[in-house]
């Protein structure tokens, strides 16, 4: 029964597989995981965020969390206090370097475990050992801060982080690491992880400055031809995800509509466009991407040779995700690493991320408009059940399906955090010039 | 069993019959039909907004549209792709006359059908041909563009447009068109087709600058003496309507509240007040209104003899309305039309809908104002259950009763749309001026 | 059976108690009135609010409330035109003394007693004499205009007043009245009320400038040590409410936490602390303090021995609760009178309720930032199931059980009056200074 098919074959039936998907909808399961997925280890800041003796928040699939370093280390507890619900937050007050006091009525916690250690306005009372808040296991690593979310004993990191990301941790391999924004983006996180591999969305791409000063030559589209380039990796203890072999993608350089033809920026005349994404665009010893359960992409190349993109879509709430982008690059001496790190402050964090009103079209900000109109899409006009997908989705079919059939624990969407109004998001922009072809 | 009843009798029972329709509301049709009713034709813009090769957005009945003007013939689609359902409009490209590419993957279009004809970033993928973005019916009749809101093969605009307008489109008689104002009120459709004919609310205009410059003397109310004052249009093939036989109509000119005499502004005793509206107000050959199907007002004579006065109050959502004012006027000659156009621009434009902050009190934005109020009784405190009507809404009554019984059909409230917020409507300022009598 | 306890076995049993009812939540119908109890007097305006012919609105347990002075009387009535629902507040006309207009269709009420007696747009019209708006009983007392809220014939105020309060009013005693605030607080009316007598906040009031400068000496904590120190006044007639008896309850001037010693501004080593709350604080005559039913705190010598401190947090709509703050004095004397009014303009009033930017921490600021926290939680986060009390919050269970028990009724949440947003509420400032130890 076993067929071997011709390449037009097989590509044909890639399409089929698609639209029988849309019909199926066999990724249930993740279309309810709207706050996120529950046991995983998640980046919450930067290291560099938090100093000696410092406090932050952050918010992550709906827990609301308070982090302290102590000492060198970071500790993580809920930020409510057990009583009634404060948030200690609001007016920190540290009487102590390992205690954490609530400011409406003395409860005083241990940032070490959680547990309530006194109460100021009833000194020794009896409630002093029986009640405790949550208290969040905490990884640093590559100069950020993980917590994990779930109950119990955490996993591995081995099994939540990028094989690349756990080498440099492990010492495998030297790796520098250069952080470059986390922002809240006003999109669920789900679509924030379609799009960060959509290979469709590449399209989209041609105005960012990173392509338009020729950095990174970007096609105007580019698929699986056939399946065995969409690699699932679901292997016992290994980090779940999908692997995409772009090596082997076709590159769409060109198109025609009524007549007119349309070119990619690097696809002129004067010099014909990269056949091989891998040779000739990324370098063609490491070559592809990846998206990892339960947020992240490695994108190894990007946005040069030697180098690795990391993006994490960290669920905040149903409407927004903190996009945290971790630039990296293989280094083999300080001076490589120094250079790096000069090079990220002045050239890539600026073009992968632009300030409003500074005149680039930073290639993530392009990424954020298109996920907040598909997030609105989604979330408010019922487009899980409506979209329709073509043949580069292949892809995103395949990771709905990895998350549906392998994550720990949905989040539920009923939970006891409410964000507290208004959080500050990144302010979308549309384009609105309407009949303008750029 | 037929009795002839005296006047006084008869006048009586107009306003039984009001208090027996407040306890069985046989409109339960019409309160359900909150984002409009579906299958008929609604003014989207005017001409003179949409430009050969533009490009503009409406939404009408919760659906999004976008409109091109392409050799002259205005074309309609849905403003969502139909991949993912991002906005077109959001950033609209087009790269030839004919088509409309989404800027996220390169989906395109052919604005005639909505077909999808090409994809940029997967050439002639198997997609293609299979997949359409819905197109609308358009119509562009005296200087305004419409579209079908509806199923299948749109009826024709004979059934949907009030009867003198479409002498015009016909070329029966010569009817010059001055689009006056398109501005988004933060009220339902229905208060705001109720509020452009209701009868009694005459008598919130007395404050508007077009009746404190005495140039249409409003009484402080008015309203049909008998049943027969008050026609129901609804034969087979024509637009449906409740017409308003204002000539007959009771006109109040003072009323006595303790004791203490008020006045209408007409009626002083050096100039006794108009006694009959037809003769002496609009003008003896036309006289009258009439409310249409699906929802529009019709008002001959306003604010001069010879002129009509033509509002839509287009349903955006659950909470806004389009208010469409287009004035017309007879004309035989083309000096006739030019200075209707001019005194439109001077004149009756500002005195109509003032500008904010322009000290005139225009004579819609009173009913904006009082729309406005009355939405949020009947959206939010529950009113269409609570309100209690009088003799002159007897003309509401029989309104609602005829869209109960003749509507096409009811856009459904839970549907696929919804607005991106915000929305910038007209901010209705409420005048808070206890204690003070104007 | 009946065990005499030792006065620590005692104490460590009322933990056990507040426990208990932890588990059992024995108070559901308080938990339902989230707007508010129904058939009570509350207060509305302050005297001096509503001048002779003036009118004010007021929003009530979601009830919506116009006011007007007559002669001297204070009216109330719906401010909702019984036609078609829109508020007479918007333009509020009076043609005559005892009237009001709704400004659409003229619809003409009696201020006395609600009955519509003309109608301006149709004069004499059937609808005379048979419809009326709901029509309100005012009683004006102690310089404040109370309004019964609920159905059929009023208790007498002697039911739902603090018993100091209606001695005044009854001229058994002389005492002073002085409005202090009138402010819209964010927040639900239940965590206000527990606000105002949780005896474990005071923690957070040690930053308080009446406090700060020695004004008023707070302790780190104060609680009842056994359960007689907590009565219950639930008598027969009587405004039910929680007395404590704070001449008995446990000060806590320090407290230690991971050995750093922790004092109260006024427990200093020159000067120890007061030891008894009454004899030393509050002057041993009066000293305590109550809450009563429907939501009242009667704070007896506060800030200064000889003063009584009263709140009422009248519930609004389920977000937001008005603070009514009233300073009385027993006084012999006009000189006595003069001298406590102007000690409230001058010093207490700016004490206890600052204007944002004067530089000083009210004290009741505080509150109203504590409360705003604690409704975040407990109305969006589910904390009335997840809350863990401890023995100060004895009182608490005690109050939330009384309410339950007498509650004469509890206003519907469906109801039919929803806030016309937006509502323009005390902003509360959230104190953000990570790590920072005041």
């Amino acid at each position: 029964m076993v067929k071997e098919l011709s390449r037009e074959t097989e590509e044909a039936q890639l399409g089929e597989s698609v639209e029988a998907y849309e019909r199926q909808k066999p990724w249930e399961r993740y279309i309810d995981a709207e706050m996120g997925l529950r046991n995983y280890w998640y980046p919450a800041l930067f290291s560099h965020e938090l100093k000696e003796g410092e406090i932050q928040t952050a918010t992550i699939c709906g827990e609301r969390l308070l982090f302290k370093r102590i000492d060198g280390v970071v500790y993580c507890v809920e930020d409510r206090c057990v009583h009634r619900g404060v948030a200690f937050s609001a007016q920190p007050e540290c009487y102590t370097k390992n205690t954490i006091t609530c400011w409406l009525h003395g409860f005083t916690y241990d940032w070490r475990d959680g547990n309530l250690v006194q109460v100021i306005s009833e000194p020794g009372g009896a409630i002093i050992g029986k009640a405790s808040i949550k208290s969040y296991h905490v990884r640093e690593m590559n100069r950020a801060i993980f917590v994990y979310i779930g109950d119990g004993e955490p996993v591995s990191p081995d099994e939540d982080l990028p094989p690349e990301f756990m080498k440099a941790v492990r010492g495998e391999r030297r790796i520098a690491f250069h952080p470059l924004v986390r922002v809240l983006i006003p999109c669920n996180w789900r679509p924030a992880v379609e799009n960060g591999f959509d290979p469709g969305h590449v399209y989209g791409h041609r105005g960012s400055d990173i392509v338009q000063r020729g950095y990174f030559p970007v096609p105007l589209g580019f698929y699986a031809a056939t399946k065995d380039q969409i690699k699932v990796e679901e292997r016992e203890g290994r980090t779940k995800g999908i692997i995409l072999q772009h090596t082997q993608f076709t590159l769409v350089w060109e198109a025609e509509i009524e007549g007119q033809r349309l070119q990619a920026k690097a696809a002129t005349e004067a010099a014909p466009p990269p056949q091989n994404y891998s040779a000739d665009i990324v370098g063609g010893e490491y070559g592809g991407g990846a998206w990892y359960m339960p947020c992240t992409m490695e994108g190894i190349g990007f946005p040069q040779p030697s180098m690795i993109h990391y993006e994490w879509y960290v669920p905040v709430d149903a409407d927004h995700h903190m996009y945290t982008i971790l630039q990296a690059a293989y280094v083999d001496t300080d001076e490589d690493e120094e250079r790096f790190h000069a090079e990220c402050e002045e050239k890539w964090g600026p073009l992968v991320w632009s300030t409003p009103g500074s005149g680039v079209e930073g290639f993530n900000n392009f990424d954020a408009f298109g996920r907040a109109e598909i997030h609105h899409a989604y979330r408010r006009e019922g487009w899980w059940r409506r979209e329709r997908m073509y043949k580069p989705d292949y892809a995103l079919t395949q990771w709905r399906m990895l998350v549906s059939k392998h994550a720990r624990g949905i989040q539920p969407r009923e939970g006891n955090w409410t964000p507290r109004p208004p959080m500050e998001a990144y302010e979308v922009k549309f384009v609105d010039t309407p009949g303008q072809v750029r």
